[in-house]
């Protein structure tokens, strides 16, 4: 099985503020720290869906891993600034989701990085891929 | 069972270098840095007193949990400076261990920080503090 | 100048969501990420007031530094839970504030730490201590 | 310019620790922690060729940032492993740097993830993209 979606599907976005942890030496957001933000989002997007981690971990012996990741890194975020994380399902499989993620800082609406983001359903026990739990795949499908 | 040491006692050392991952806005590196410095520190003392913390918590089923600590921050560090940790059991009690820990920048011996940091022995199932094993007890006697 | 404060004043207070980036192997936060939790209330704290810290460097010079710390670790925090941190000025002084904080977790209201945090005012050019701008420390005196 | 390497160009390597901060509540490293990984080896790859990140920084005005990365994660790796990053030029250009990047455990040589990282050299004051110094340009093709 294997879903790919055109760019109508729905955005989850999500606020984002730059902290002095997430800086470094060059004034500017670490590149590390995005990732970070993408997968608070992607929690969130879950949450907001009515899933959450540690009872998907607890319940369905499940979790997310991430199993592949391209970004450009298109501007620099400064100390201090507003960003909005945008998240959006770029294809659907049966033990994998990947994501389409872009960051924008909220001054300019200027896209700071795009991201591609394949995320694995693992089995917690065996800790292999398994697939993505009934419940939960209905309602991604839903919200597309 | 309490036991206090004078300043007399085994010092154990380990370098760290600065990376970018460990510096913010201001230039320097972030404070919250220093935490994992002091414990990098530790991990590897008790590495080379011949314990590895993934076998203690398989074998023993345990692990050492920061309890207390008590940072004076001196003097901040440069990013790509080469520091040394420095070591030393203030304090042996059955279920807990409080280091004195420093850091030194190594291009002038100066100090940047001074820590004192109460770890406790805890019960990785009951996750509640329990008896230093033995063999590790007597390991870290001798070596006082 | 020393002022100190009862119980009494104004207490901040800011929400954390625990993600996976703040946990560790042993499954619960990592203990220097509390670091950052602290500093992003003192910081929002700080905006509360209407400072924001990058203006505060561009047009005031000035930085705020952690100077020490004192952190008493009671109960750990799990993965997905939403935590709660409350900022209370303890003490002002003409280059320096003490807070007094602790977080707490929204399930329960039980209290996972209480932290001490001493933050010194640092001219960004002389890297060296400074006064609290005028404004700010009026805004913080109105406060309490 | 760009010049492309065959896989026979120099290979570096240097030797990671997992440690605690490196790890997340699925008890093996999170995800992130590898671009810090990836990126330590980078620069010590630079130091070994004689280049001091803060000497470009002010004698040269530079820095190095990165433009894109993409990350395939094949294996997870847990505290307390060895782990060796090796790292290879793929492409150079007049502004930009490739690399090659995989991470291996040491304990059975099984490759953890493979990493291409593309690197810019930015003008500190203009924060734009710049040649890349002479020597170091120098020194790179010598070591290929």
């Amino acid at each position: 099985m294997k879903i790919s979606f055109t760019p109508s599907n729905r955005v989850f976005t999500w606020p984002v503020r730059v902290y002095y942890e997430d800086t470094d030496a060059g004034g500017l957001v670490y590149h590390s720290r995005y990732l970070h933000f993408l997968e608070r989002a992607r929690t969130e997007w879950l949450r907001f869906l009515g899933f959450e981690q540690d009872l998907l971990a607890q319940q369905a012996g499940i979790l997310f891993a991430v199993r592949h990741i391209e970004i450009d890194f298109l501007r620099p975020a400064h100390f201090n600034t507003q960003l909005l994380v945008y998240s959006q399902i770029l294809e659907l499989r049966r033990v994998s989701l990947t994501f389409n993620q872009h960051i924008e800082l909220v001054s300019d609406n200027s896209r700071l990085l795009h991201a591609k983001v394949q995320i694995a359903c693992i089995d917690t026990i065996k800790n292999k891929p398994t697939p993505i739990p009934e419940p939960l795949l209905r309602m991604i499908c839903n919200e597309l």
